[in-house]
């Protein structure tokens, strides 16, 4: 624990910090008929009966005048697709409101599409907050939709997701094999992705130890047979001869011989199937991939590869280190 | 977009529930003596300089006169293994401090460990706020620790993540065939995991369609061997008449004819080694998953579950309907 006695202002933003919170847009109308809007973390809910939220106004904004004298003002609470909105009213001057189809609220304010709540306020009190000023709104009106909330943690948009339940958190510990398993799912993924990748190969007359060839050598070119028969071992296969004297007469690969060792390389040829190949994977890929969020998809990603981290066991690397993460 | 005019206090609370927050415990020391806290998730941040934030407490509450009286208290930005604590001060009566190791703060003000950030705060105003009294506080000296913090989100107790950078989407939904690929990492992780799964079964005289064999039938019994081998034809293997022969010679399976269906079943040694293999199997797997967070894990699996409902082929299923998720 970091105890401060003096008071560093980055520190205590920093703890500050630790405080999760959504991101909301206030928007007003001002006297000489300007729409104002800018972004605030510094929301809450207030009261119930009578409904009621507040936030802050640091009293250097430019809009604080506006909002002192406006009667009423709506908070938006955003919803995670709307961090490009958030950073256009979390900035200074312009017109924010371009391109953006407002509706008109209470008294003409300014309402913005998209978001997860929109609450329409008449400012109740505004109260003395140190170098900012405390809003205090009624809610006169709010709508709401089924979107997920956009969330700001330490200085960083972020996206959260429930908790575990503990029945999750106990099918995620599971001690049996079970649909539940890690090596139910991550073979039976694994297996059911790579039976459309086969069949397309398959149709270009490669089997699966030649299509393990083509793939390495594309990673990296000349590399000895022994290297690559080690990494593709862990299928239970072997790469025969017949394998790679299929190829060679293919005129997709040529081999040479180096000490013990007998070097695979890829010809011009053999680097264009390869494309072939590799492309009709990652369109496979692509089209799995798109059923997820994007945020889910670089999660997968992220979790597979401290996996394939934690487990290294050794196996030879597909990629010459300069070119691997 | 749900509009609602006239109040409706669950939809109310909804729709500001879509504002995510952080969870916070405030603390005081009563006049009396007695340690006070309550749990609170309408703290915010009001001002840098001078330093302050606020909380709101509802004026129903039992604490309402400590607070009132308080001239310090205290708040607890909590960290995300903390909602045990947060359940507990969110309760009326009981000791809530029982079995915790506070120290003493300001004027004595109970301070509670284990926080991403400690604010020790001197009440500079308490203001009206409909239902609620809104407790403003100058911060005079505050802690922080680095950990995960515990989000709020719609009811329920939450996880946040930064939300992936323009450089991971990009890793993400690459186009290449990289370390960044599915068709790269979920093999990958499958046999690095697989190698020392297969190190296991060997030792017992296992081969790979012989592990198969009895996973498959360990998961539901007396299949066909047609369907056992169709799922494991995936791996490009098939499972030969040798294996089979090598399973019942051993007494671990019989077979019986079924129209033209070969059944293979386990027999009570069989479902033993299955046993066994499937615990090592596991402790394999509770080695691995133990390197990840507990919500890590639960993402994980339920990644690949999606993964896996998504690229369904048909396959035949590894468990009953009635046992599967």
């Amino acid at each position: 624990m970091t105890a401060t006695n003096e008071f560093d202002a980055r520190e205590f933003r920093s703890a500050l910090g630790t405080f999760t919170t959504g991101v909301t847009i206030v928007t007003t109308l001002a006297a000489n008929g300007e729409r104002v809007g800018l972004t605030a973390n510094s929301f809450n809910s207030v009261s119930l009966d009578p409904p009621m939220v507040l936030w802050s106004l640091a009293k250097t904004s430019a809009s604080l005048d506006v909002f002192k004298n406006a009667s009423h003002w709506a908070v938006h609470i955003l919803a995670d697709d709307q961090d490009a909105l958030s950073n256009t009213f979390a900035k200074k001057g312009a017109d924010k409101f371009a391109d953006i189809e407002v509706t008109e609220g209470i008294s003409g304010i300014p309402l913005l599409p998209g978001c997860t709540a929109v609450m329409q306020c008449k400012t109740e009190y505004a109260y003395e907050g140190g170098d900012h000023i405390i809003f205090v709104g009624r809610v006169l009106d709010f709508a709401r939709q089924d979107k997920k909330p956009l969330v700001f943690l330490q200085g960083r948009y972020a996206v959260a997701a429930g908790k575990p339940s503990p029945e999750e958190v106990q099918n995620a510990t599971t001690t049996s094999f079970s649909s539940n398993a890690l090596d139910y799912l991550l073979p039976r993924a694994h297996y059911q992705i790579y039976m459309r990748v086969r069949a397309h190969h398959e149709s270009l007359g490669l089997n699966d130890p030649q299509y393990f060839v083509l793939c390495s050598l594309s990673a990296q070119n000349h590399r000895a047979r022994g290297e690559i028969n080690t990494m593709f071992s862990t299928t239970g296969h072997r790469i025969t001869q017949t394998d790679i004297d299929s190829l060679v007469e293919r005129k997709l690969i040529t081999t040479g011989q180096s000490g013990n060792d007998l070097i695979l390389s890829l010809t011009v040829d053999g680097k264009n199937l390869a494309m072939k190949v590799i492309a009709h994977s990652k369109s496979i890929e692509a089209d799995i991939l798109g059923q997820f969020e994007v945020w889910e998809a670089v999660q997968l990603k992220s979790l597979l590869k401290r996996l394939v981290e934690i487990t290294d066991t050794g196996l030879p690397a597909m990629w010459e280190d300069s070119q691997r993460e």
